[in-house]
């Protein structure tokens, strides 16, 4: 019964069972994935999912960061928060699953928590330490059960994300409640039920769409399970369950589960070499687009600095651009004339192009003016990807020709922000404020961001919430 | 380019589209779902689930059919009144794709049209016509949609009124509010990227909550695509769509939206022999419970009756009975010993006690008062079920052996409910005001019938929701 064994995981897990470099993983994935939420807050797909639900309720009790709108009801703070934490895909990434785990619960846990403070059967506040517990909860669930029927279900047109975080929030919220495991048994079944994303929506809105409603999905999983409505119990491993239905032919589960149950036990017991855990997997994106265009982009900035392009040399002297690049890549971001700052997410050869031009990739060289500029299109134009299956993942190869026939050859061995040169602390703060400063100004950006890593140390999380408004 | 041309079908369906005969099926449809809803009301799930979202909004604006708690959000309403519609297993049923599909059409539409009057971008009044066509369009959509993957998605796993009923209730709200063709394009892509159901699920809470979901589902879709939220144009069709993900091989969509358009040019032609819209092939259940186990009620309640069971015979005289059924009815409904009401639903065996004991499978006969009875309990155990392929699965063959060595069969070659017995206005109207009653009281409940028959004449369809409090 591998469901019930995942329910009591998640059902008793608490700080104590959390080694030091889990907490930290927690943190810089508490760090990156709020700046995210701000980033995203005033994007085009944030205003209009706003519009749409302004309307359904009057209750304003949770918080939208960085909205001058707010509050707003429990499940639309949800819905907001998540689309705004992943819609420059500037979010985090699990590089096995590509699951990008940690906004969708985070946005969860501060929309209830805020719920939490109307009602009396809670207790009113959740200290950082709670807090952090149950978003490993949440994240080790969704990487385990994303790992479980990995590569499968993703390569099937699931977006992965999606579909586990529904799981992973529910996990993560039935944490923070110290609920039964017999109620996490449910609210995990209701979850998995609501298998919500598909990847044919990859450069609309309804991407970032499908993170927001797997908020809304663990919440309401957590709500129904707790007033007693039932599910099956092994609505993952069951016959017609999550893993037959979804997983296409991959089944790794109860090997997950073990996994999880040795992380927990090797802690406590300080005896056996310590297992590393899923979160400590994670990694924090340098770029806003597709995590297999960063070995590119990285390759690019760099020629774009040591050729001094914006100085002394002009890019206009580009010939030719050839990459060599993994196979994922033209297959995830192969659009070649991008008409907006939402494809151009989805473009190798955008990517490719603003690092030689800029020497930087962030969310001001992914608005739609910048990829409708001639000398951007005209770069774009003449950049020739290959695919090489020698090449990996975090991997590629940049080499320019001149007009004068010189070339100039970068390989990327492991791309910033990889597992093998992730990005620092200090690069995460400055992405956060530039994040964050252009929505809260550069004071409460600053603030925002110191407290965001001591987040550990709240006796209220709503302090934080509260600063991030 | 199918999912466009669906959305431009939706877009333009209008009551003068509608042939009399889907007139007549559509009302007989909306009066069976609306008794199923009422019925439901009061049902453990549904009060499960009302406790669990009742929290979350102030706002009281739509209409909770039957409930004490008259009125609730948007959301919640669609979700409680579309679990009420479908946890008695009473509710209507598309035989070749086993879709359940008035139900959850009817319920947001009843819950958008209050929720219109909020917004005064809207009118104020929809007329009972306005009403019945924005259902045509909604159940057209979603059986046409679920034609296209059977019978491959079902036997995949998918509870698959949950899964189309998203696309359903995005088309029906769509032509209420007469959206234009793009922004209808848009509801049913994000619509059908939120994949609600798997069967692990049947026989608990779960299975009613995807129906209660998928109203959800599709009013958000429509909110968003309203507010110009973007989806794929192509996402039925296109790669890593709806159809590759979850069709499981099976695809006749573009047949499927093709004959759709026939459907319509033939009643304006009025040339051609009109063809059948799906609509018309909706059945009506006699019996709340899974729909295979029908035949087998059918003879059990016929042998009742004929052997005068209640009066000069008893059931214990019984020594065996021997069922012949079509294969589906044990992979479905194979639960020798249920332990409660909601399990006794998938029990062909609990189906065959309670019509030979009562000569009636009403709720009443589902209650689990009933289901733990010592008689029934016996006269379950004695029944022996065989599968025989050549078993349609509106037939049956129930024979009895008594204790004195002496037989009865009976071979019901079309159950009543099938699409060749189907049920009568009358009988619709004595299983409306059997459900109905318990809750509004009998006045009410007549009254209630008399209108749901004459809803296409209303000017204003908030006199029924009125009169369904």
């Amino acid at each position: 019964m591998t469901t019930v064994a995942l329910a009591d995981w998640v059902s008793n897990l608490t700080y104590s069972n959390l080694p030091q470099p889990v907490i930290d993983a927690a943190v810089r994935s508490f760090q990156n994935g709020l700046g995210c939420v701000i980033g995203g807050s005033n994007n085009t797909a944030t205003r209009r999912a706003l519009t749409a639900v302004l309307p359904l309720s009057d209750t304003k009790l949770c918080t939208l960061l960085g909205q001058s709108t707010s509050h707003i009801d429990l499940q639309s703070a949800a819905l907001i928060n998540g689309i705004a934490s992943h819609v420059d895909d500037y979010d985090d990434t699990h590089l096995a699953t590509v699951i990008h785990p940690a906004g969708v619960i985070i946005v969860s846990l501060f929309a209830f928590v805020e719920y939490m403070c109307r009602n009396s059967q809670y207790k009113q506040a959740i200290s950082g330490q709670a807090f952090i517990t149950a978003l490993v909860a949440g994240i080790e669930t969704s990487l385990r059960v994303g790992l479980a029927v990995s590569p499968n279900h993703y390569d099937a047109g699931w977006h992965i994300t999606g579909t586990v975080s529904s799981m992973g929030v529910a996990a993560a919220i039935s944490n923070l409640l110290r609920l039964d495991s017999a109620v996490v048994d449910n609210a995990l079944g209701i979850a998995a039920t609501q298998v919500t994303g598909i990847r044919v929506h990859f450069g609309t809105d309804t991407k970032s769409f499908h993170v927001g409603r797997a908020a809304q999905n663990g919440i309401m999983a957590v709500l129904l399970a707790e007033s007693g409505f039932t599910a099956a119990p092994d609505a993952l491993e069951g016959r017609r369950g999550w893993v037959e239905v979804v997983g296409n032919g991959a089944n790794t589960l109860s090997d997950q589960i073990r996994a999880m149950q040795v992380q927990v036990m090797a802690n406590t017991s300080q005896t056996s070499e310590r297992p590393i855990w899923e979160i400590e997997n994670n990694t924090f994106k340098p770029f806003p687009c597709g995590i297999v265009i960063h070995p590119t982009i990285d390759g690019s900035i760099q020629l774009h600095k040591e050729l001094n392009f914006s100085t002394s040399n002009s890019t206009t002297e580009i010939e030719r651009v050839d990459l060599q690049v993994n196979p994922l890549v033209l297959d995830l971001t192969g659009i070649k004339t991008p008409k907006d700052g939402l494809e151009a997410k989805f473009s190798v050869y955008h990517g490719c192009a603003i690092g030689l031009i800029f020497g930087s990739a962030k969310p001001a060289q992914y608005e739609s003016s910048v990829v409708n500029q001639e000398d951007v299109a005209m770069l774009r134009s003449k950049v020739v990807a290959v695919v090489d299956k020698q090449i990996r993942s975090d991997e590629a190869i940049v080499k320019l020709t001149m007009k004068d026939g010189s070339t100039f050859t970068k390989h990327v061995e492991h791309a910033i922000g990889s597992l093998d040169n992730p990005m620092t602390n200090a690069e995460l703060v400055e992405k956060f404020v530039n994040q964050a400063e252009p929505i809260l100004g550069k004071t409460a950006a600053t603030q925002l961001n110191e407290i965001a890593w001591k987040v550990a140390d709240l006796e209220d999380i709503r302090d934080i919430i509260r600063a991030a408004e």
